[in-house]
């Protein structure tokens, strides 16, 4: 089943150098999660051929513009396109009072329901979940309200040993082996025993969203063991004092969360513009926490079932 | 002197074919005014390297998205490129509104003044005037408060004739005959008169925006005679009913106006998104107004002097 990440959106602030503002498109197998929405967060979906009638939950992490100012115009062309499918979005509680003067003041009417979440970016919960996926707030120390996101894929169904599986059960006792139940004798003795016919299911995979922050130990404590964690390094180690007085990380910073955290990989991004060339970001990242990688717009990051 | 206009946004509603939403720049000899600025427009401005910090004066027509969601995220990064020069809007009455929502928000404290001047819709009027140029709105016809803007060149000096001028003339006294004044001796009778030193001033260039609207009568009698007339033209003459309904314009219909108005040049833009090719666009406006081009994203339209 597909679990990958695509960047839209690589750089902090303001757009520099063909980078857009953050956003990033979360697929799990075809259903669409929308992470942050900067300014032609439209243009990049269209660019990057993805289906965004498929998008149905947008998390918005904070109220810097970098982060939210392209959600309008994506609402405004959804509903020109003609959707009629819900939108859930989850972001600071202001987000709709913005959303509801532009529509106001534009007249215009939209032909679906949006369903708001307030999300309460002092403490960690679980925000939604679907029958695959849990998404819970990660809170971020950014000077102004705001939380990431981590995405966990639901505990999965034991996996049927084809070795060892009799082939006189029925679709009923396939599904009971699936959930991890034993198989009984109308009399209610034991048949057969669960392990004995099935494997251990695959691993839930994890992917944590934290943009924008400052290095945080209790991130950290949240984002143990992911497998692919994004975090911002606006800045390089040199710039270290700025970063923190700008409520931002540097690559040193994010590669060691990463690495005190034991997370499977490492995309650092939201990359100030004072860098044209981020192959130095990326070194001095990789000299903490080698599995590190650069968020590029438009590549795909695929977490792979194991 | 240059009179320059740049295309930045040619579509219509959404952005499409990599067409972005409408956004133009006028540049009079360095001075730059912006006019509408749909989504993404800051980064057009950055691709086609025009100058940010030159823009004093943004002029919104109306408040559809597609004409000015790109207008905050342009402010904001004025901002935090450092500006301290005043910036001058003119729109409608309730963009305000909206910019105050999302800075407040955001958190968002500028380094610079914006005065706004709310546009009146329903009227022809001088809204802004600089020593070289003049501007005008045109109330357009689109279901909302929408003005277009016309922009004309001020009266101009008249010009010295090399062939005829004596080289016995003080500095004074040049200026006095390019403002069309004669040349006396201290004792009160004339030494020159001003047309045999002097020839004609050049003509006063003009520029007329008219997006978004129906064909209107009355649009006619503002834009005659200008030197180059935009005029929406979001559809083709076989949905002239669709954009009546819309209260949008035809290809035919803007080039009927265009040449009623006697204007010397018309371009045509805000293209729907059903039309993926616009050649088709631009020779059925032809057939009724030969001077017509295609608004290209880019492009360069300069109005000569003469």
């Amino acid at each position: 089943m597909e679990f990958r990440l695509k960047i839209l959106g690589a750089n902090s602030a303001t757009p520099a150098y063909g980078r857009h503002q953050t956003s990033q498109l979360l697929n799990l197998e075809n259903s669409y999660f929308l992470i942050d929405c900067g300014e032609g967060t439209q243009m990049q979906l269209i660019k990057y051929r993805a289906k965004v009638s498929r998008i149905q939950h947008i998390f918005i992490s904070h109220l810097h513009g970098d982060h939210f100012f392209g959600l309008i115009g994506l609402i405004n062309t959804l509903n020109l396109n003609g959707r009629t499918d819900d939108l859930h979005i989850y972001g600071p509680q202001n987000l709709p009072d913005i959303i509801t003067v532009m529509l106001r003041h534009s007249n215009t009417h939209l032909n679906f329901r949006i369903h708001f979440t307030a999300v309460d970016s002092e403490r960690s919960y679980l925000l939604y979940q679907n029958n695959r996926l849990k998404v819970f707030t990660i809170p971020l120390d950014h000077g102004i309200a705001c939380s990431g996101f981590l995405f966990v894929e639901k505990e999965k169904e034991r996996r049927i040993n084809k070795e060892t599986l009799p082939d006189n059960l029925s679709v009923e006792e396939i599904l009971d082996l699936k959930s991890g139940k034993d198989i009984y004798y109308a009399d209610g003795s034991q048949r057969y025993a669960n392990a004995d016919l099935t494997l251990p299911p695959r691993k839930s995979r994890s992917y944590a969203y934290c943009s924008d922050t400052r290095y945080s130990e209790k991130t950290m404590e949240i984002v143990e063991g992911v497998d692919l964690l994004y975090h911002e390094a606006t800045f390089m180690q040199d710039q270290a004092e700025k970063a923190w007085q700008r409520y931002h990380s540097t690559t040193v910073e994010a590669a060691s969360l990463a690495q005190k955290a034991g997370v499977g990989g490492l995309i650092i991004g939201h990359y100030s513009s004072r860098y044209r060339e981020l192959q130095p970001l990326l070194h001095e990242a990789q000299t903490i926490f080698p599995n590190t990688q650069l968020a590029e717009e438009g590549k795909d990051y695929h977490i792979a079932e194991s």
